[in-house]
């Protein structure tokens, strides 16, 4: 399971029980949190994303309609009594911010919070099963964007074959690595008689708050989903560029421009109750658009 | 119009739809903001809560389910191009926490935000209208209660009266402070003949986060409403004390011993998801007695 769940889609001010950015994109048995504005817990609670599985924040800038509800999680995950570790990916000022609030109510978290501050493109974390980039994007303050890239093992493992070749299960990680395997008495079993090619990880990139650039579709470049902020219409164009945001039809240039399969357009402004125009403008330049509407789960 | 209205009734973790703590107080045009816990801002939209009308905001103490919302009320207030002056009174360290907020996202309120720090048992504003008063309760940390007193001239004008005599309108404030009026040719009109006696000024007090202390009692002493806060029940007595927090029963005993005419009992535990006996157990001791529900309004 890959899939992205849209927790808030609105921008700065909550409206038309539309809320603040935060997503949650499930990886296998990992959700990652991408931005967490004022009411993230809430939402987390309604629409059951188990937070125990969080291990890994990411806060793009800091603009409180991005983090205001950081905070509050983080005291909420103590309060529950969890104990993992907890990484929190964001530009350097929330340390002292979130340490000042923690002193104030004498409050010792009952597990570890590793802050890594953010400070250019870089491969920010990498394991066996995914990696996670972050980007720089072009907004009014320092921020970034986000690439989670799911790792897949270079072959898929026929168990069944393998059992049949007498193969013992320590030596299957292997056999998913593309090794042969030799026998006590010599015989090679090709790696190809018990396994079959993968298909490639699929990649989710995440571009909010930012002005149009054509060098974002480089950074995201043939990633399977692309969400990218579309604040305002066509109409306000002009505003947009002033406050650093794009439109609809700017998101769908640069899903164009990269190639991605799909695209989800978020972070609605709230001079906009009804969002059916920022599909019918995007869709006319990229067909395979979404809006980010809170509650769903976009798979990948 | 003296009101209060309920917008957050749980304690430290949402849930059950119930919000973190905070209240509405309207007194005639006035809107006091007692509290501020996480999805405050929402719930003012919610509930229909005018925040323009908002120029008061107390915060009892800093733990983060009485404050995590203020700063995204703030800067909401500033995006919908507040000019007003807004008051803030709470202890000391919530004005450095706020500043680094605003610094962090580069932004500058479009309007004047005075921060009151809390010290000691005080009179915090006193206008022609209402008083506000701030008494210690007995919490892990530096915590306050407050007290809104209406203010009422010493005597009800009878207009109708007051023009048949011949008074002249820009006398008639005179006339609500209890004076006589002398009419051009010397016949003096007696203050009684044409005004009545006014009704006491009613009184709202909250007291919460507090462990049971009796002199609370001496300090809310004949208020017209008391909140004062009811975290467990009595089966869980001991773990309210543990944590500086009431119980249903203790708070009633408060609110009998003072001498109030009504209780509101909130600031309930995520332990229990009804909260009937919180009613039956304060109700045995203090009868007039009410739950706090979200999105209720409390007359005086």
């Amino acid at each position: 399971m890959f899939g992205l769940t849209i927790l808030g889609n609105n921008s700065a001010i909550p409206a038309y029980d539309r809320h603040p950015t935060s997503q949650a994109v499930t990886l296998n048995e990992q959700v990652f949190l991408l931005d967490c504005g004022e009411g993230t817990q809430m939402q987390l609670t309604r629409y059951k994303v188990r937070r125990s599985r969080i291990n890994y924040i990411f806060i793009s800038h800091l603009h409180g309609d991005h983090y205001f509800g950081l905070i509050g999680l983080l005291t909420s995950m103590g309060l529950l009594g969890r104990e993992n570790d907890l990484h929190l990916f964001a530009p350097a000022p929330l340390e002292h911010i979130i340490q000042l609030q923690l002193n104030a109510a004498d409050t010792k978290l009952p597990y570890t919070l590793r802050f890594h501050a953010l400070t250019e493109d870089a491969i920010i974390a990498d394991t066996d099963k995914f990696s996670i980039e972050c980007f720089k994007v072009f907004h009014r303050i320092e921020c970034y964007g986000f690439i989670i890239r799911e790792k897949k093992r270079l072959r898929k493992l026929d168990r069944n074959k393998a059992i049949e070749q007498d193969i013992p299960a320590s030596y299957f990680e292997k056999l998913k690595d593309g090794e042969d395997y030799i026998k006590p008495d010599g015989t090679v079993v090709k790696n190809e008689s018990v396994t079959n090619p993968n298909v490639p990880g699929k990649s989710y990139a995440f571009a909010a708050d930012t002005m149009y650039k054509e060098s974002i579709a480089e950074k995201v470049k043939d990633v399977t989903l692309l969400y990218h902020e579309a604040t305002y219409l066509k109409i306000h164009s002009e505003r947009a560029t002033d406050r650093f945001h794009s439109t609809a039809e700017q998101a769908a240039m640069i899903a164009k421009s990269a190639g991605v399969q799909k695209l989800v357009l978020g972070h609605f402004s709230s001079k906009y109750e009804k969002l059916d125009e920022f599909l019918t403008e995007a869709r006319e330049i990229f067909s395979n658009t979404d809006l980010a509407l809170e509650g769903v789960t976009y798979l990948l």
